[in-house]
């Protein structure tokens, strides 16, 4: 029987806009906010990282089958990466798009093929497709950096295979998918200029934009896996109202952590 | 070695004012942002909960000296109870000033004491005092839960004696203590209506008040544990700067999460 502390998770595995999303109405702060005493949700992101780094990394920050048992279980875990993979072929962050759809199914057969030394079987997997990019903006702020880039190294065209190329994996993989750059790009009205409504820097996202994610992500939880849906998930030791002088003495035998 | 996803932690120990920390601007919220990447926040805070329930939940959720090997280490540990333990003798959640006392030592030593199953001498540990309560406000919402209550269960005067408490208790066991009560009374000019700038319902914690605790446990963090202020704190794994095609192979054979 694990420690209590160690309550079961929320795993975010991706780059920077997964990182900043500990920020106040940021996705992970969202997530920790619902999932109060039932999940913890790990941020896991990596500023700058494409999905070729990840690899590694993942491998190392996912508990192996051999160690699973001392440790949390990762109940769900997403897979947010394109972002930086999609610079321009030259950036040293660039993954040639067929790469990044076989990093996407390597990182996914890592936690679901039986003879990986990661699988667990009882992870639930959704992968989110890279945000549009607004690249005038973009571009703008690399001036701000004064690192004599005066364009944008990313373009919306491109960002858009890659979302598309994550759709193709998750059918493949058989896992479920956020679609966040069709979310942003309809909610902008297919504009780039638009686009500022959801995005701080031409990149990475506002609050606005993290709330449409927050949104569909639920609703894929509830789609795909109601069973982690905080609403049908049970708090962590009971209810104040429910112990007592009488009755808290109970707490010490019966097991307190009461897992779904 | 233990896998890198059970980064070490900061673990929040506490009711209601700690558990719903995790909204934007909250206590958690703010820690989690400064440490990502750095500590994991823990948020085991138990609504409703007193210092006399709190033991035998702590004594599960913080892990025994048999499992801390295969678990992310505790490098701080707060310690925030006493809004409820102070409600007038007689509600179902008060607990006496001397047996609250008791009851902070108790858990403190269930940390520091090398003969106690849950020992664990890397954990630095900071309790802090209740907030001080604006009666009329709380009892204004009291009214709004239609139980037929219409008068405050707690007042500013009686939480103080917990609060110095606290204090004792902390001089006694030589651990850090964040005096919230003094913080917030100080700043509200020491007048119970004033507090409304910093509490929601009169006993609840607004963005305004989390922002005093949070300065001032970051304060008490460099005065007492500097080693564990975010900026000493190395972020796990690499700048992604730092790494390239040519040398990211070299992230598979380096131990990943880098420890202070």
């Amino acid at each position: 029987m694990m420690a209590g502390y160690v309550q079961d998770t929320i795993l975010l595995f991706g780059d920077s806009i997964t990182q900043l999303s500990t920020g106040p109405g940021g996705l992970a702060q969202q997530l920790s906010d619902v999932y109060q005493r039932k999940l913890d949700v790990l941020n896991r992101g990596f500023s700058g990282y494409n999905s070729r780094w990840a690899i590694p990394v993942f491998k190392n920050v996912f508990a192996k089958k051999s160690e699973q048992p001392n440790l949390p279980k990762v109940k769900l875990l997403t897979i947010w990466y394109g972002a930086n993979d999609a610079v321009e072929p030259g950036g040293p962050q660039y993954v040639p798009l067929e790469e990044y759809s076989q990093n996407l199914s390597t990182l996914i057969q890592l936690v679901k093929s039986p003879s990986s030394e990661w699988y667990s079987p009882e992870t639930r997997i959704i992968v989110l497709t890279p945000p549009p990019i607004n690249s005038a903006q973009w571009a703008e702020f690399l001036k701000t950096l004064e690192l004599g880039l005066d364009k944008s190294d990313r373009t919306v065209e491109r960002t858009k295979t890659y979302a598309d190329a994550v759709k193709e994996v998750a059918k493949k993989e058989g896992v479920a998918v956020v679609d966040v750059f069709e979310l942003l790009w309809s909610a902008a009205g297919e504009r780039e200029k638009a686009l500022e409504r959801f995005l701080t820097d031409g990149l990475h996202l506002k609050v606005e934009g993290y709330k449409l994610v927050y949104d569909a992500l639920i609703e894929s939880i509830s789609q795909n896996f109601p069973e982690l849906h905080y609403d049908k998930l049970q708090t962590a030791y009971p209810d104040w109202k429910d112990l007592s002088t009488e009755n808290y003495a109970g707490l010490v035998k019966e097991p307190l952590v009461k897992r779904h």
